[in-house]
Parts: structure tokens; C-alpha cells; sequence
């Protein structure tokens, strides 16, 4: 059973990982760790938000930030000798974690929900709720923080 | 582990009733298998379509209704050694399923997503979608009929 693990480095999703690693464990399953920065292709129109965090279009400033959250869930994973792989993703969230879930045909996804808070949750959709809704595979949302 | 299954007969909830056995085999846990059944307090506006199957409200003939799909659930899950509680429930899907959750001190919540279709779906919404959004306990749901 392979089981795809989205994580941005909150609570959640670690917590998801943390889930996931439990039932990999028991299935004898491996582990498929990505990180996706969204870069978006357009920017925004102005706001009266400071949304410049969410408009990075850097790719070697987005591939570091995204190794330096696979970094913590892969130090989440230590003295795990589950299979693991980890990927950085670029693009929307739900889309690529979507796509990944086809061609990397895993299992399950296993998600954290509120990475997210307040205005940014607001102006980025839940991820969670979209991929639940257009996945093929079970998607386990994982809500409680550690 | 206690996990909750509420299940409504269709293909994905049984389907959602197999992968919660099979989880709660490895973990040694327990299921609480549920059944909801839609009771309206008011009757909906008439409609050019036929809803007449969702406004019953003799408790009677939706207990009924609710021990044919349990026993449905039980047949599923024959030849386990798994703990089983069944239960009967009248009122709002997703409501009824996270007050359950809460009530039972369920560890997770396992549901099927699709199992209404159609203009049965748009009318109702998506139970499962509430229950992602609202639930404090990880929630998985599977969308693949077995």
C-alpha cells in the first residue's frame, strides 16, 4: 500500500504524517512525503492584504523552502524503516497532490486540513475539501494537531 | 481505536465498511457501524421532482429502513472477530454523524462519499464534505466502490 502524504510543515500535516506512518506500518506500506509550493503564474491584483508571501515565483527560493519542510518530516519519520520517498511539487496544491496520487498511482492520501488560517485559508480554498472531492482513492483528513 | 461507519446500503459505504475493518484489524480496534435516516422536521417546497422518498417520517418505517441497511453492514462484515456496535440514527447525516463521533469518543470517522447520485446529491449536498469540515477526529473517506 502506497500512501501519499501532502505536508506544508504545520501541525497538521505532521500529524497527518505521523497517521500515515502508523498504517503504512501496519499494511507493511511505503511512504510517498511531498511538499507543494504554489507558484502562481499571475500575480494577484492588489489588495489591502500583504500576499507577497504567496507570490514567489523563484524556483530555487521555492525548492528551498520546499526541502526545508520535507527535511522536517523526514526527521518526523526517523527510526522509521519504512520505504520513503519525498518529491517538491510546484503549482496549485489540491491539482498536484491530485496528479501525483494518479501518477505515482498511490493507494490512499493522507492530509493534514488546517495549514492554513484565517485570510490565507480564506483566499486559498481548502485544499483538503477539493482534493476529497476529486480524488479516486480514499483520502484520510487528519484534524487534530499532536 | 474506535472507528465510526455510518453507512447507507450503497456500494462506496460498504466499500468504506471494508477498509474500517480492515483498519480496525490491524489495529485492534473496534467499529461502531451507524445508519442515518433523514427525518424532516418541515416538508420541502413542492418541486417538479419526486422527493417523496425523503419525507418520511414514521419513526416506524425508518427503523425499518435502518436495521435492513445494518444488516446489510453485518452480512459485510461476517466471519470477523472485530467488536461491532450498531446503531440507528434519525436526523441530519452529517449532524447526526458528528455528534455521534463525539458522543461514542470515536478515535476516527470512515465514510463512503458517493452514495447518493444525481439530483438526490444537489438536493442533500455532500454529507461528507460537512462531516471533513467539521469533524475534530480524522476523517477518511473513500470514493472507489469495492
Amino acid at each position: 500500500m502506497k500512501i501519499l502524504v501532502p505536508i506544508d510543515g504545520s501541525q497538521y500535516s505532521l500529524e497527518a504524517l505521523n497517521m500515515a506512518k502508523s498504517i503504512a506500518e501496519k499494511f507493511s506500506g511505503e511512504l510517498m512525503v511531498v511538499n507543494i509550493q504554489r507558484r502562481l503564474v499571475s500575480r494577484p491584483k492588489s489588495t489591502e492584504f500583504d500576499v507577497s508571501e504567496f507570490i514567489e515565483d523563484n524556483p530555487d527560493i521555492l525548492r528551498e523552502r520546499g526541502e526545508r519542510v520535507l527535511k522536517k518530516g523526514l526527521e518526523a519519520l526517523k527510526g522509521s524503516s519504512l520505504k520513503v520517498e519525498t518529491c517538491i511539487l510546484m503549482g496549485d496544491p489540491a491539482d498536484q497532490i491530485l496528479e501525483c496520487a494518479k501518477e505515482s498511482k498511490a493507494d490512499m492520501i493522507v492530509m493534514g486540513s488546517l495549514g492554513l488560517t484565517g485570510i490565507t485559508r480564506f483566499l486559498m480554498g481548502s485544499v483538503s475539501t477539493k482534493v476529497v472531492n476529486h480524488a479516486d482513492i480514499p483520502v484520510m483528513v487528519v484534524k487534530k494537531p499532536g
